[in-house]
């Protein structure tokens, strides 16, 4: 008697938490260090020593019923001053609080922009391969996704196939770059083209196509590349950001939505959004790390690791004949499975003890999604298997 | 270019919320000491001592990548543990940790519970008068809300209507005990024919009818009073709990949902109440506070300022004129209006800088709403003012 949808959902969980979960049990089994678990975004490297030290001051010197009290549903007049701030510092915008809404994380983001502008059947295009999740957050709001061919030669903007995809119905964009699960990251030029497409077909369809833009990884870029800001290249933008990659908290639950000056009607979306934050549960961003990354702004964790296994894994699987694009940011990699099924590749994987995700999860399939926020340990003493995992299939 | 129910939830946003806003504009403009605002159920006593002083010892000793780091969705195992065990030793239950889901407060609770079981046209029976965000939590998921008229004379059950309003498409029925906004505790022989009468519906439409316990005020009760543990007499039955009352950490957005294991096909709905908290965008409840009221499950806040504050606004407002049913618990009392419109009544009263919440906003029109979470002192300083409004309506 639960519902059709969630009766479906559940027999059809996510891939990547049941391997999480199966990764404990072979942890568990084999002990911890004998068990490759490349499967979960679940950051290795710890949070700055900033944030414990800011938590505990906060603690220790706070009067209780405003550290964790009720404020505002879009969070702290103060916490949103000291962010729009650091955000105007960056890109030399001109933000207010009035901007930002605290959320619970990114993934709470995503839901308070997508509830606040989807009706039902309303389309949301994404490109592939993409997190599967946003196909649950559109369903939440009887959204429907509709998936653009991605360009496998190196994983870039399919512009004609989005010009395509977009229709009538088509109320959204979203785009995730650095991109889970394929580290590319979308150049300027790119993204102006891409803004140049979605005005015309604003004007040709006579209606608002949002561009929502999910950036967790925007911190973690390699080799001196950077992350282009979209509310400068279009104005119907939300960036959807989240502290669970940058200061290593996803468990805290904290980011935030940024919905730009610029959009069309920005106050009536604004006051939507803080009703979409309120009425679907969140009710506020969690106070007292609210206040710790008001505190933080401009800190990040240390990336140094992410840059070492990235080097490392693409050097060393390359080498053993796994073809892939070299990822530019995030802490993703996404190489090509020897055979078709990337669920028999990624659970033959498993005997080397081994746990990567099938890439039809991100709707990609014939490709295997590698997160690498593990230690470095765990990169090397997993070589071994990778490569005897490639023996296996002749990759060489 | 909104969503239609967003451009109308935003067009009639929550009262609570505004007169929230209103009293931080008045207060800054009048001082706060000078305004009574009795809007907003955001506690006024602290968290008891010990959660700072586990909160800081926490992220003092813990491991920051554990503890700021991703779960399982459903939370912490050893969390849920201890959760578990409390309530076995208060209840006499033999809960486990699989009957636990750790989420973002009661009100991320509900949600989960609502998704879970909740299919477009399914109705929802309430009776008035209930918090009105329940509307919304219902509207989320396409769910209808049913309304029973209230017993006027005590706010009592009343299970004629009930029975009325149940019908074959009805999926739930959310009860809130003790009861905001009346401060009504449902004894219980009066929930035990509410059992008999849903059993038997449930026969009669061949379909589970899950009962949806919302228990946020349950350790604040007055004179003696004890609140019975819903599952005790209903199978299907979910407890949303949260720590925003009784530890007082409304912001921290930390609670659970409890699935009793006497529930229908109780592992089905576990496996989807799991995916819809993910998926819902809240991916697990914040961390740090999970591991808080793990260790702190039996602590509660100093709930006599909430004691005294009922008793002297009872006796005072009563010899004014004005007439209430005697709150038995939770922090809120619902005194009938002297005019039938309760907006002007609510308006009329900032006259004297008391801010209080029209009852309309619960489905109880002609009555208001006073939430006595505030200091002694708002209190005492805000009766000349109730009397000065009783006076100007001519109720003494």
């Amino acid at each position: 008697m639960i519902s059709a949808k969630m009766k479906y959902l559940a027999a059809n969980g996510s891939a990547i938490r049941a391997m999480f979960e199966e990764g404990k049990e072979m942890a568990a089994k084999y002990g911890r260090e004998n068990v490759y678990d490349f499967s979960l975004g679940n950051p290795n490297t710890p949070a700055p020593e900033v944030i414990r030290q800011t938590a505990i001051e906060l603690l220790r010197n706070s009067e209780p019923t405003w550290l964790h009290g009720y404020m505002s549903n879009v969070g702290y007049e103060d916490v949103r001053d000291s962010l729009a701030k650091s955000l105007n510092h960056r890109f030399g915008t001109d933000y207010t609080r009035a901007n930002l809404i605290m959320t619970v994380g990114a993934a709470g983001a995503m839901n308070v922009a997508l509830k606040t502008i989807l009706d039902p059947g309303d389309e949301v295009v994404m490109q592939a391969p993409y997190f599967g999740e946003y196909n649950n957050y559109i369903s939440n709001f009887e959204g429907v996704p509709v998936v653009v061919k991605p360009q496998e030669k190196d994983f870039s903007l399919n512009l004609a196939g989005m010009e395509e995809a977009i229709g009538p119905r088509t109320k959204a964009v979203i785009l995730n770059s650095p991109n889970n699960p394929t580290g590319v990251i979308y150049p300027a030029e790119d993204l102006k083209a891409m803004a140049e497409l979605l005005n015309s077909k604003q004007k040709e369809y006579g209606h608002a196509i949002y561009l929502i833009s999910d950036e967790p990884y925007r911190e973690i870029v390699f080799g001196g590349h950077s992350v282009p800001w979209l509310p400068d290249f279009y104005d119907n933008t939300f960036v959807g950001y989240s502290y669970s990659k940058s200061l290593s908290l996803p468990g805290e639950r904290i980011g935030w939505l940024l919905i730009s000056p610029r959009m069309e009607g920005v106050e009536e979306v604004i006051g939507a959004a803080s009703v979409a934050n309120r009425i679907l549960g969140f009710v506020n961003a969690p106070s007292l790390f609210q206040q710790v990354v008001g505190r933080c702004a401009d800190e990040v964790s240390d990336m140094g690791v992410y840059i070492r296994n990235k080097e490392l894994l693409y050097k060393e699987l390359t080498a053993y004949g796994y073809q892939m694009v070299e990822p530019k940011g995030a802490f993703y990699m996404f190489p090509k499975c020897p055979i078709a099924d990337d669920k028999a590749f990624c659970q033959a994987a498993k005997k080397y003890r081994i746990l990567i995700v099938p890439g039809s999860t991100f709707a990609g399939p014939g490709y295997f999604r590698l997160a690498f926020c593990v230690s470095e340990k765990t990169v090397q003493d997993s070589l071994e298997g990778f490569k005897a995992l490639a023996h296996e299939f002749g990759m060489n």
